[in-house]
């Protein structure tokens, strides 16, 4: 007998499909066949030419020739409904479609500059792509969870929705994540598992992994995730985008669903996914200028200040391995390729080592927990959904905390993050010299086979939503088994255990042409000097 | 029989009284009668010239003679150790006093500026005052729990005092509290009851109250307090000095002592109460000057940056009753001085109302008591004390929160935060202005009967905890029992009961000569800002 739950998610998947006019789709027979994993360059085969020569613009062009009247934000909007549309026939993205809402948006905009000759703001007619968890009024928010399937559309804006409209957006889709958004996956019993466009064996990553895998295929060229332990920069790795972890309060995060929503043990933050560097950069200042601290009262008075890079080498500490869990040949190898491209650009680099990342994991998985995961419990049992396996961990095995207990965590926290700000003081070159950045791996691995609970561990990225660092992610590299060879655990990891089983799933093949991104990183609040120095490293890296 | 706890807190008094050489001493039988309620002026009447002359000056004038080596380091500490002792020799002001601390640094101050002819720092030679939170290495911090006197000097410094004496601050007595801190009085089991200069019968306030009495003495000219619900500026206003209360993250609490250290469910701040406005401008420019995000990973890394008032008429938005308790005579009184003075300085003032103080005021309560009152009646049921019945309300009749509560409490305090910070964006005076400032009274009323539990209602400042505002406290009047004379209560606040009991408080004669500070008050992080207003309101005062 079918479960009352999977009628449910049956029909919230039948909706969405019906909303997907055939209008935006490739004819089934034309797509590529199931057996071919890389679907990156599809899109170039399959759409008109006047799609792609859009589609294949940054953030940054369209919003420039759309202001000059080169294409009109309908034409834009148009072109990135049918690559989005292709990006999800291919690679299962969407939860929510709404192209009507964007195209009656894109032409009231493009009436406004027809009449005006203006634009209504820095990003007037660009397309932008929202995680599930974002609000759009008129839209619905089920975010993977059965019992939130209430067929009931939003009557309110989350609030960086209503600011990026003030500043010009256009939306018109929201994307993928896992049950609870607790899984570096994004797969959930309503709307499946989204895959790679890079190899669809593998995953997109997560939480905001339909966010990665819309943004690879350049369905969007910005989407919007959120990050509580990684998930705005693991799938930017596992994707091959570009992606931007800001600092809390720095950005509004009113409005936004969340089974954890008022956990303050470790805090959300929402930031962007994109095709480029200055993409990021783009997004961030046209949402600052819309004074977001005037509106959500945890986000800080402090406007976008342009940073400039200053004219000397810029010194560099690398880390390659955490001493817990060392990476896998292809993340090793992009870090060697970073650390060579920096050299040749005449940069100062050293290897690095964080203070004790092992005292830090443990905190932020007391963090994750300090409910003893009753609410994501709560969110499964109204529905009696099973949710994915790759969640247990943060729902069985964990007791609440007492309040009492919830004040020795946060003075347990708050002694690490004093021990690692003091440490980080310290921190000198070889030639005596402070550092402009800290670069990491993101993830132990490439992107892994998807649903196969290959994600052991997340410390890579974890570590720096304890600190509320700054954390931006550039592509470098794609995993080859000709040159990422398998050999046994190198075994110098303090978590010997993971460190092993990770090992023995790295079949070279298995992770063929998955990307890996490395983040670079500076303190908390530095959104604008870390862009500019991703852009040092980016350049490097490109040269 | 004496409980073993009374025998640990005459010991620890003992200790105390034994600390204070004679030589520092007025003799007794040249002190005030006990019957001479108004001793303000006293220090001027028993000190000697030279120390009346120094004690006197502000502390920006103190730094700035000592620079231009005027006086001494030791000169100054010196004077201030006797002012000081006189202080508490009439108010029972001291937890610990340690002149020979302080006269060994003076001393080193003193040599480093006869060797290279400079200071050591903006503050050098400045004799600062601490709360008994503050921990100075080799003094000890009982904080006025029992359980807590160990006779152990600490071992190291609370962050703020070592910066601050990395800026040339001289540190020489810490003073009295509440027990548990959540209180707006001065008393404990250990050390008894702090009063006021201007009336011995009256409170300083607190929970800073002891930092409040020795600076309305002019036994400091700065001292430190902290406060999580008004224990900064109750004390300024009952004891007639200038107080700031600074946004959370912006100055350092890193190792302050406190029972509810680490709910952050509301958060104490530490802050300085001066004897004139600029002071508290220089203690804030020099501990920012520190960088103390360097130290402590909660502080945002914002520089003081000066701010020049616009050269127009200021916008004031002035309350005189928050709808729920109407405040007392010499209060309303205050009010109506500040705004005349106001209006005949020129600039635009209006009658003001804040959003839902009611819907506030619940969220405060809840947020001091998430855990029950477990953590502070653990520290008295250590030693058998009994507390004080003034902090009977914080530990009785609560229960601690699940931690599912608790996220519910989170986002009603969102949602509070939230309402309120859009109600302020619609604020215009009534010529269409925004507001420079928003100025209401600190308490509901002038300093109240010392150890009478007369202090009823602190939503006045406690709202401001909550929404994080920044309030400087500047003084403006005393209670006057022939101007401010008693009347049934108005019966307009919706906390009829409250308003009731404390209108029936108000026995004019018993309130005479108390202090009346009102707070002048500006966004989240404005501390430059608004102590620059305060200026503003402190010269039209003073006109």
């Amino acid at each position: 007998m079918v479960a009352p739950w999977e009628v449910k998610a049956a029909s919230k998947r039948a909706k969405l499909a019906a909303s997907i006019s055939k209008e935006y789709m490739i004819p089934e027979h034309d797509l590529p066949p199931a057996d071919r994993l890389d679907v990156s360059q599809a899109p170039k085969e399959l759409l008109s030419k006047e799609v792609i020569e859009i589609t294949e613009l940054t953030a940054t062009e369209i919003v420039d020739a759309i202001a000059k009247g080169k294409y009109s934000a309908v034409e834009v909007t148009t072109a990135f409904i049918k690559r989005a549309v292709l990006a999800h026939q291919l690679l299962n993205v969407f939860t929510e479609f709404f192209p009507e809402i964007a195209l009656k948006r894109a032409t009231e905009l493009d009436e406004y500059y027809k009449s005006t000759g203006k634009t209504i703001g820095p990003i007037h007619g660009l397309p932008i792509s929202l995680k599930d968890q974002f609000r759009v009024k008129g839209v619905e928010t089920c975010m993977g969870y059965v019992s939130w399937i209430t067929n009931e559309p939003e009557k309110e804006n989350s609030t960086i929705v209503d600011l990026l409209l003030n500043a010009g957006a256009v939306f018109f889709v929201k994307t993928n994540i896992p049950t609870s958004l607790m899984a570096a996956e994004s797969r959930n019993c309503v709307f499946g598992q989204t895959v790679n466009a890079y190899n669809r064996t593998l995953a997109p990553g997560g939480s905001s992994g339909g966010e990665g895998a819309i943004v690879s295929m350049r369905g969007a060229t910005i989407g919007i995730g959120t990050d509580i332990g990684g998930s705005i920069r693991i799938p930017s790795s596992f994707s091959g985008v570009y992606g931007l972890r800001p600092s809390h309060e720095r950005f509004p995060y009113l409005k936004v669903a969340n089974s954890l929503e008022f956990n303050e043990a470790i805090v959300s933050v929402d930031g962007p996914l994109a095709v480029s560097l200055p993409d990021l950069t783009l997004f961030s200042k046209a949402l600052l200028a819309q004074e977001p601290w005037k509106h959500d009262p945890r986000v800080l008075a402090l406007p976008f200040k342009d940073y400039e890079i200053p004219p000397r080498p810029l010194v560099f500490a690398i880390e390659s391995n955490d001493g817990l869990v060392t990476p896998h040949p292809p993340v090793l190898r992009a870090i060697k390729i970073v650390t060579e491209a920096l050299k040749d650009a005449g940069h100062e680099v050293f290897e690095f080592k964080p203070y004790k990342p092992d005292e830090g994991w443990n905190v932020v998985l007391r963090a994750f927990t300090v409910d003893g995961g009753e609410n994501i419990q709560g969110d499964l049992d109204k529905s009696g959904e099973p949710g994915i396996p790759d969640i247990q961990m943060f729902i069985k095995g964990f007791k609440a905390l007492t309040m009492s207990e919830l004040f020795m965590f946060n003075k347990d926290k708050l002694e690490y993050k004093t021990a690692f700000l003091e440490y980080m003081n310290g921190v000198r070159s070889p030639s005596g010299k402070k550092i402009d950045a800290w670069i990491r791996p993101t993830t132990v691995s490439a992107s892994v086979p998807a649903g196969q609970l290959k994600i052991r561990y997340l410390g890579y990225t974890a570590l720096l939503n304890l600190l509320d660092y700054t954390s931006v992610v550039i592509p470098v590299t794609k995993a080859d088994p000709a040159i990422d060879v398998a050999t046994p655990a190198p075994g110098h990891g303090l978590f010997k255990e993971i460190e092993q089983k990770l090992w023995e799933d790295y079949v070279p093949e298995g992770f063929t042409n998955g990307p890996v991104g490395i983040q670079v990183i500076g303190g908390r609040l530095e959104e604008e000097r870390m862009l500019a120095v991703a852009g040092v490293v980016d350049a490097a890296l490109k040269a």
